[in-house]
């Protein structure tokens, strides 16, 4: 099954050292694999991490296609595709077609191995990364994804079986322009990640089930003697959490937290205090929240405070019972660590490298700290993040200065478009594969 | 309110820089303040965090009394004691007399400030640690309780009004004798909470909930959309744990892990590798499951291994969903994490001190690593673990070579049993503070 492709295409590829980024006429890739699937990408994303490589501060030497994040459309599929593949396969092996739209994870998952079965396919057993030496990325016109029975969202089919009204409006969805659709491909679940990652941890349950820890933890504890020596009062549930970073993926974080934080009802108010070193990324975070109606801006009482470092509220040193950290640098985790309470959860998506944690045993032991790390799977949360999507597009539906995807240029323009992100110029970038 | 009590005591004080600790008389602590207890000590342990004091390792510079495990009973009380406190401070400030039997954690808590009233006494805004400069220990005939009303247990109305009849009788557990009723205070306490942290992680809800990870997430996730590719099979549920030390804390972290998966009756079987340098304390742990009742063993093909660095088994490499670090060094963090399947929990009770966590940022990401690190809140689960303590007691209740509580000794002999107890010569020691 295939339609027409060309031999060759605009591809950007990463040369070593560092800060060299090409557009190239590269082949055009093929069915590799019975699982595979050929996807002619409409749009792709550049994402703060792919700096990373671009700076030369990953461990990667080869050169490569770049980048993780694209929507498009099914052109070619492997021959385990059929109505005839197993049930025991993922059903996409059965369903998927030629001309089916769809966004992809960042991470191919098989969805057969057991990390993958538990949730977590950014660690299945045979994940890689789009935009490494193993796995062409995804800045330019063709991509090969493999396992994609697995790993690809036919759009809408992939969300509407089980959408609850309220929440999730496939038509109103589906009526998202793809630069903002491919905010599903790793940023906006990251976002949900990092702030999911706090507020689901045990340690919250005076936040966000009203009992004091341990809870009934899901019914583990299996004998309850009271031994607190007082009932919670309003006070003890004010939640108060810092944000380090206000990247895009930063910006997606903090509206998946309002999001959860509103849609949970949660009977308190909050506190948020969320950090940028950059002015124009902190002006842009004010200005989404502003625009919020408010009921997302949480209960009377709630504050929202965006600031530099210098100028954190007193409240907020050592005074976070969740930090989110969206950077994926030692000072971001060292000023992430200054915000926590005792007894806290620092929540990290940042990428991080070689650098080892700068923290000392002593440290994390006085402080009784949780600290979260990782990749998001995006497939688990995909149903989630697209509801939070629909929900609130209407500020993650602008393109423009005002919104998480500031440009869409043409992918011809690739090599300035890394220059000017790299350099904080601008906001996320989505590249046009055929403009 | 008050016993006639001396105007000396015998105590066991440490003299910096490093291993001298004296048997001297000291004054009696009398009452400071009105929240105050003094309690005519039975019986103190000698813990293995007293041995980084002990070693000159802590921060820690001035002459002071030793221990934080003690048992007693109350000889004087401070002005706040009365039948007319007022019922916003915890009960006890009504309701303690002298003359009775209490336990204490090794840590003191108000119950009065948020952080109590959420849960982490361990971390309450004034609380201290027993046998510190700021706070004389429990190696001791006499000691001063602060905020008591708060912090201490009374034996055994601090355990009847819940206790639900299979998991805790209390008539069993008063009969229970001192040195181990003396294993609240702080270790069976803290083994609980280091393998709770572990089991009631969100992540492990494959493992304790049946559900791939995010599940309900205790309903914070408002919409659901499924979007996994295939249900959970039974193999995805063999839960794999690693435990890497195995001290005093240590078997009591393995009991309390047994315990809560046999009480749980996850319906799953699971595998066990747990770890340490030390032949003789491997050879306890062995003896420790051998003499085990059948249903505390797991369910039929259920694994539980003891062995020594050099032998672990293939799959405890990168292969254990959860790792109870029970040590507290660099070296022992490194192995945890060498253990540690993608996706898992790294959950520590090990008292840390000032070196730097020997973890990179690639490394925590690249493996989607929880740490937790921290103190037992022994007030937030002394409920718990007094019901394992009961229904442990075939083990837990042995005193002598094949116990916890290797030898009880008199408290005159408290210098020799320091030496023997850093130098690995024998287990866990309690102190008679009168023979």
């Amino acid at each position: 099954m295939s339609t027409t492709i060309p031999e060759t295409q605009l591809a950007v590829r990463w040369y070593p050292a560092s800060f060299d980024v090409r557009l190239e006429n590269v082949p055009t890739p093929m069915i590799e694999h019975p699982d595979d699937a050929i996807v002619k990408i409409t749009f792709a994303g550049l994402c703060g991490s792919d700096l990373h490589v671009y700076r030369g501060l990953e461990d990667v030497h080869e050169i490569h296609i770049c980048g993780h994040e694209f929507i498009g459309h099914v052109v070619a599929l492997g021959s385990s595709f059929s109505p005839l593949s197993p049930p025991s396969r993922p059903e996409l092996y059965a369903t998927l077609q030629v001309g089916d739209k769809i966004v992809s994870p960042f991470t191919t998952s098989c969805g057969e191995c057991s990390p993958c079965r538990r949730g977590f396919t950014a660690r299945c057993t045979s994940s890689f990364l789009f935009g490494t030496p193993v796995l062409p990325g995804g800045q330019a016109q063709y991509t090969r994804v493999p396992k994609a029975g697995g790993t690809l969202f036919v759009l809408p089919s992939s969300i509407s079986p089980n959408a609850s009204a309220p929440f999730l409006d496939v038509a109103t969805f589906m009526a998202l322009p793809d630069p903002t659709l491919l905010l599903l491909a790793d940023i906006l679940p990251t976002g949900l990640f990092v702030a999911l990652q706090a507020l689901s941890h045990p340690k919250l349950s005076p936040f966000t089930a009203n009992t004091s820890w341990p809870n009934t933890m899901d019914g583990i504890l299996y004998s309850h003697i009271s031994t607190s020596a007082a009932p919670l009062m309003e006070d003890d549930r004010v939640l108060t959490i810092g944000v380090v970073g206000l990247g895009p993926v930063g910006l997606c974080a903090i509206l998946a937290l309002l999001d959860l934080l509103e849609h949970r009802q949660l009977p308190t108010r909050f506190r948020i205090v969320a950090s940028d070193l950059n002015k124009s990324r902190r002006a842009k975070m004010q200005n989404m929240y502003n625009a919020l109606p408010a009921p997302s801006k949480g209960p009377v009482g709630s504050e929202f405070i965006v600031c530099g470092v210098e100028s954190l509220p007193t409240w907020a040193r050592h005074g976070c019972h969740a930090v989110l950290e969206v950077v994926g640098t030692p000072p971001a985790l060292t000023l992430a660590l200054s915000l926590l309470a005792p007894s806290g959860v620092l929540s990290s998506c940042g990428v991080h490298q070689a650098p080892p944690i700068p923290f000392t045993g002593r440290e994390l032991y006085n402080l009784n700290v949780t600290l979260e790390f990782g990749r998001c799977s995006v497939r688990a949360l995909f149903g989630a993040a697209a509801g939070l999507l629909a929900r609130r597009r209407d500020v993650l539906g602008v393109v423009g200065e005002a919104g998480v995807v500031e440009r869409v240029v043409s992918l011809r323009d690739a090599v300035s478009a890394y220059e000017m992100f790299e350099q904080g110029r601008c906001g996320k970038v989505v590249f046009d594969a055929w403009a």
